[in-house]
């Protein structure tokens, strides 16, 4: 059984052409292979399972090391801009804040005009714990890549970002 | 806050005109949003958290219809093939089968040369329980990748495909 085989039929995009929803390709006329979430699937439970093994070195989280990535490029952020942006549940992310204060790593600051909203900011602490990590990080994205050029790696990311647009459009 | 925004500096695949390990680029210069593997988290995780609600009109999980899905596109498998290909843990595969043999939606078959190992197959009851929601999952599809042409879709496709050599070449 080779799922790497090529048994692309070019029905994926059947719709495009044919705009009938009532005569959808099967999943086996598509084939696995060709099912992009599930490929998206079996490469980023990788790259997470990966990460969270490098991680125990670090004595940080996928949770906390999401969390000073996404602040390490942020002006300051609120708890819910974190959740989505670090991809981490509310609950979690309210955990996590604590815990990366108590070390030190950020910093939670009320907001002047209201004081029930709190801007989260990274400490100098918390940029030198991303820091050493970001070695790790950068060197398996450089290996997840090998092969795969400038111009292919933009237009992969531009696709991406079509992606993004339609779920925020479709509410996916 | 804008990570939609275009902060592409092409530093990102430095490494491939360099090959110097030690000058690598910092996320800030990278930036979020041409960090791939945040990209593919924030797209999956979504797309999870979307089939995950809609299972729940069919009564049945992620890790069963999963199953199903790879299971319809497929001879036999062994639950460590299962495992791998549905992208779900060898304890939770476990007890998944044991669920979906209870349904009759699959049937598990001792090899005759290798009793411990047991073939799992799909029955007739399990591909029309997935054939039930494949129009619910075939539709998320669409909106996913809507206005993104097929040959985009499998420049796309193909990049994932090099990622999972990639993974397998580097064991990520």
């Amino acid at each position: 059984m080779d799922f790497m085989a090529e048994r692309f039929s070019g029905v994926v995009l059947r719709w495009h052409q044919e705009g009938d929803q009532e005569n959808r390709p099967t999943m086996g006329e598509i084939g696995l292979n060709h099912f992009a979430p599930y490929l998206m699937n079996r490469i980023i439970s990788r790259w997470n399972s990966n990460m969270a093994e490098e991680l125990r070195e670090y004595e940080l989280s996928t949770a906390k090391m999401r969390t000073l990535a996404v602040l390490s490029v942020s002006a300051s952020l609120t708890i819910n801009e974190l959740s989505i942006f670090a991809v981490i549940e509310q609950s979690t992310m309210s955990r996590t804040l604590d815990s990366l204060e108590e070390q030190g790593y950020i910093r939670r600051t009320p907001r002047a005009e209201d004081m029930r909203i709190r801007d989260v900011t990274i400490t100098e602490e918390g940029r030198t714990a991303f820091g050493r990590f970001w070695p790790t990080m950068y060197d398996s994205l450089v290996r997840m890549f090998d092969g795969i050029d400038e111009e292919e790696y933009r237009a992969f990311t531009g696709t991406l970002h079509k992606i993004l647009l339609n779920i925020r459009k479709h509410e996916i």
